[in-house]
């Protein structure tokens, strides 16, 4: 006597994707409520049950969806914002502006139901996320109909979400809290990289997510830069560090693990971790290419994501198993290497092993939920097709299969898709909605780009100053007697420094003045290197006034520590040119008749144009600045240093006119 | 006055891909006759020109046609056939013997047909191939409507089209002849490659291309085993070998230059030859990643190819190029190498360049053909879009788009596709006929793989041996007394060798016989290791007859010189197990009675299982094989072995009980 279900898929190419790969042709699959009740040969599967809704899958492929093992959703709304460039340009000179500026709870919820309508449509059935306002990705999510592990951000520095870790954290424990029995998402905490979290982050959030048996997400090893620093600053590697500070205790999915060797790899799989594999966000922003045949060798669970569409710049998961098969081969120089069938494994049950809902998801198996798509391999650029061997069904769907083949997507004994038609979400007014974001975030970066401060300023963590300095500068043959004259009695030195100085100007048109990236070196007593401070000074180009003896009121400079490297700054300027200068400078804080002043006693080295004293004092009046100009007068005269000529060109001025 | 022409596209983002990288938004393009009359912005275009048929391109990039740089089109056919294996298993194992077998001018019409279908639905408006009866192909082509160089096939062996290579250069000179002012299509001679073609080949190949000033289309360094080879075998890189068999006086194409150096780049370069980077099959044959920044840094046209469907497994540029662009960056390790904008111009204007057809389409401008793609950059995945970089456009395809966003294909002024149809070909007739190839070709592999002999035979080139053997063996404590039986008066002997033999049994369930490879180190008299030979036999499992002493008569074996690796053998067998023996073996073709016997004096050397005494004769009927059994038991006498205990067993099963 047949049993009645809600829903009868029959007559498709059964993918089961389970541990024994068993695939059925022509299969059939039962559904009832959420969960699959049997999955089989179709003449058992038609003779056991029967159902209202019965679907003929002639021609297409069923088996379990896709399931993204990495990914930031919202980001969708940053698609293609900013390509082909270094991490850090991309990171620190345009995503993190751009969130600081437009991310909240609505920002959040629109990429987040942009994305989902994209995974939908490309076969993916679940995904595990990390971003900001997570609780919002949560709802959108669930809206959707989709599965996720939805992972808030914990980060040691200010988020668009968090004034401070406390409050991630805070925030965190609540949305575990609320949403930890929820029918599609899996709460869970994020504690966003080693090297962006204090060992108290990681060792708070390992523990909340160990309270509540959630996963950890978190990125591990994703640049050879992390592993290097790691390094240095620890003396371990990356996964023996997250492991002292207890991040272990937790269900961790840890994206990347490019820079990770053998015993890490053993240690991720003691510890039950699962890892995601992004290949395409590898490859594009250059990270590397993580050891995924020795992976899985090891039996790790891995799983295949696409990372955030702003680095990828898609959530094609067909893309991604595709290029992880052929990566994996290439690279390692065997094509025997990661074949289909386990490429796609890695994108159904690996993944959600991965993810730690493989009880829930991953393949077609009675018990687990009804999460399952149907791709059509009948089209041109998938014929003809081959029956000689089983794993022919693999290789197409793996080599020749396109996302767009994608026909319909259930999740949880729901259909979210039917015939390409989406069920859940109204596609054209996301397209809307996410146009008009796109076109307020073109004016912000637009509006930025328009001037170089403007773009110093997007960088964050600048100080803004505005200050006046009278100053002075006079070439001499000799800078002996000068030493000799700052020793005399009227001088009451406050401070002394001795400095090898390198500035790399960036040079730009019109009137954008120049901005200034110097390296000190401070030089101790031996003459050796001590510390070494690097900031960055935007010198604008205008000149107020002059005094007596060539003294100048020049307007001064927007100054910032320069936390990046020279070259994040050339790359993210893009100036027209640039100059470099290299300068040893011996710099006093004086009082002089109880007027504090700067005085620098230079001599340019490279290129070598001779040697320069500098006196410096800063002003808040023109009153103020008529009597300083009168007392570097004298105080030349005092140094012995009245007879120099009078320069007033800056010294990258100076190196102009010299070419 | 306006100006009448045929066609105007309006309102399109226009990338011309040009030398400048000129784009309008919005844009318009005339087309009249076959050529482009015009490109700029609208405004402009709309003054100068009226057209009956104005093509309003909203929402959609107007780019030139992608041009595939390298395939085998006809190959499409055998999409899928074979996956996940080594180069040579995958060639030799599956292509070859399958292409022996049904590839006809009805094939590669078939082919080329369903590949042109998939080519011009993906917006590919050119392409180089690579094939046997490229006649056939350049008809198919030419009647789809695309552009190609089409390049018949030359090699050192019989080929499905031809006998010997004189008679495929004989097709190759007709061919040119008969093509060369096609409109369409390019004839082309294809030296397969370095390994495959004897120093005439590429000589005479060359000569033929520049007496018509055609292009020459070969494989080069794909391989780092091509490479280690070639240096093996001449001293010198590929380059130079190909340099100076004069292959650099015809217009060259080279496919892959994977294994190159910069100095073989720079003949390259001054060759003026064009290269087809093919990232997909590089990958998944695993033969490596192209120098391709180096290569463009060095100033060469270099193109991006599918290569055959056979091995990608589809025609998809869109694939190719973001493949391209990633796999540059992730390997070189930086990620602002080969940029979104260079990437599309490898896959228009310098492919076109490649192919030696840059004066004819690869790019939009006047003069050129129309040759011209709209792609839809509007759907889901690539939304939403960003203006503030000029270069967004670039990276919307490159990152973004899909080969199924294309909507419009145009070549040499004629509309190939319209709204996503087909406008030349009939596409589900073509379906149904692959469909029907595929089956028969399925049915022949199945068959072949139902038996090891007829996988054996398969593989071509094996001498069917059926004969029966006179057979004794005995086991001995010490051969020092039989070395000395054998210099007796009443033994002539023949021939004397000495060798150390190298067994791998490939054992099989049921009544397969076993695989034996053998290699045979001839042992000179100084105890040194001269040549090396291997042989392939299978043996049947069959024993017929049992004489007195024990000897046997054996049903022997069917024997082939084993031109590929162990390893080769191996994976194209899949035994079940596998069992190594190695021995020692003195050999003598003696004369005893007037007859013919072959005496082994062999030590068994791994596993250590002690001495042996074989005497063999080759036998043609019954009645001498009773003489011949006779004879062998004196024999035994007469070299002092009578006493040793006989053995029935093969080497392979002494192993076996031993372990």
């Amino acid at each position: 006597m047949a049993k009645s279900v809600d829903i009868l898929l029959i007559n498709a190419h059964v993918l089961t994707m389970d541990e024994e790969l068993k695939q059925f042709n022509p299969g059939a699959v039962a559904v009832q409520g959420k969960e699959i009740a049997a999955v089989g040969p179709e003449t058992d599967i038609k003779q056991a049950y029967t159902a209202a809704q019965v679907l003929d899958c002639g021609g297409k492929i069923l088996m379990p969806g896709l399931v993204n093992a990495h990914t930031h959703v919202p980001m969708t709304l940053l698609r293609g914002l900013a390509d082909d460039l270094r991490l850090d340009v991309w990171l620190m000179g345009y995503m993190m502006p751009v969130e600081r500026q437009f991310v909240s709870p609505e920002f959040v919820r629109l990429g987040t139901l942009l994305a989902c309508a994209e995974l939908i449509k490309t076969g993916v059935t679940a995904f595990a996320d990390m971003y900001y306002f997570e609780e919002d990705v949560a709802k959108a999510t669930a809206e959707a109909g989709l599965r996720a592990v939805c992972s808030q951000t914990v980060l040691k520095f200010p988020t668009p979400d968090a004034q401070s870790y406390e409050d991630s954290l805070a925030y965190s424990r609540d949305f575990i809290q609320r949403w930890k029995e929820h029918d599609l998402i899996v709460p869970s905490v994020a504690p966003h990289a080693p090297y962006t979290c204090t060992p108290e982050i990681l060792k708070a959030t390992a523990e909340l997510a160990a309270e509540f048996d959630v996963p950890l997400h978190t990125h591990l090893a994703e640049t050879a830069l992390e592993r290097e620093n790691m390094r240095n600053e620890t003396g371990m590697p990356v996964i023996p560090y997250v492991k002292k500070q207890g991040l272990f205790d937790a269900k961790v999915l840890a994206a990347h693990c490019v820079h990770i060797d053998t015993g890490e790899i053993r240690t991720l799989l003691h510890a039950g971790a699962g890892v995601a594999h992004n290949p395409s966000s590898n490859l594009k922003l250059a990270s590397g290419v993580a050891p995924v045949p020795k992976m899985l060798e090891g039996g790790l669970n891995v799983g295949i994501g696409t990372d955030g569409p702003a680095s990828n710049n898609d959530l094609d998961m067909f893309e991604e198993v595709r290029l992880a098969a052929f990566l994996a081969k290439g690279i390692s120089g065997d094509p025997t290497s990661l074949p289909a069938s386990q490429a796609l494994t890695m994108a159904t049950r690996l993944g959600a092993n991965a993810l730690h809902i493989g009880h829930l998801t991953g393949s077609l198996e009675p018990g687990k939920r009804a999460d399952l798509i149907l791709v059509d391999i009948s089209p041109l650029h998938n014929s003809p097709r081959f029956r000689r061997d089983p794993d022919n069904a693999y290789a197409q769907i793996v080599y020749a299969s396109k996302s767009t083949d994608v026909t319909d997507v259930m999740v949880n004994g729901k259909w979210l898709l039917r015939g390409r038609q989406l069920l859940t979400l109204n596609e054209q007014e996301l397209l809307a909605n996410a146009a008009d974001v796109a076109k307020r975030i073109d004016s912000f970066l637009i509006e930025r780009e328009q001037s170089v401060l403007s773009k110093l300023i997007a960088l964050g963590g600048l100080m803004e100053q505005e200050s006046f300095e009278v100053q002075i500068k006079v070439k001499v043959d000799d800078l002996t007697p000068v030493h000799a004259g700052m020793k005399k009695g009227e001088i009451e030195t406050m401070r002394f420094r001795h400095y090898r100085q390198y500035d790399n100007y960036f040079l730009f048109g019109g009137d954008e003045g120049r901005v200034r990236f110097r390296e000190d070196d401070l030089i101790d007593a031996k003459g050796e290197v001590g510390t070494v401070r690097t900031r960055l000074t935007l010198i604008g180009p205008a000149r107020e006034g002059k005094f007596d003896h060539d003294v100048l009121l020049s307007r001064s400079r927007f100054l910032a520590p320069a936390d990046h490297t020279l070259r994040f700054y050339r790359e993210y300027f893009k100036p027209q040119s640039e100059i470099a200068v290299q300068k040893d400078r011996h710099r006093w804080l004086i009082k002089y008749k109880d007027t504090e002043f700067f005085v620098n006693l230079d001599t340019m080295e490279q290129p070598s144009l001779g040697s320069y004293v500098e006196i410096k004092s800063r002003t808040w009046s023109r009153k103020d600045a008529d009597n300083k100009a009168k007392l570097v007068g004298e105080l030349l005269a005092v140094i012995g240093a009245a007879d120099g000529k009078t320069v007033t060109q800056d010294y990258i001025e100076i190196v102009q006119e010299s070419e």
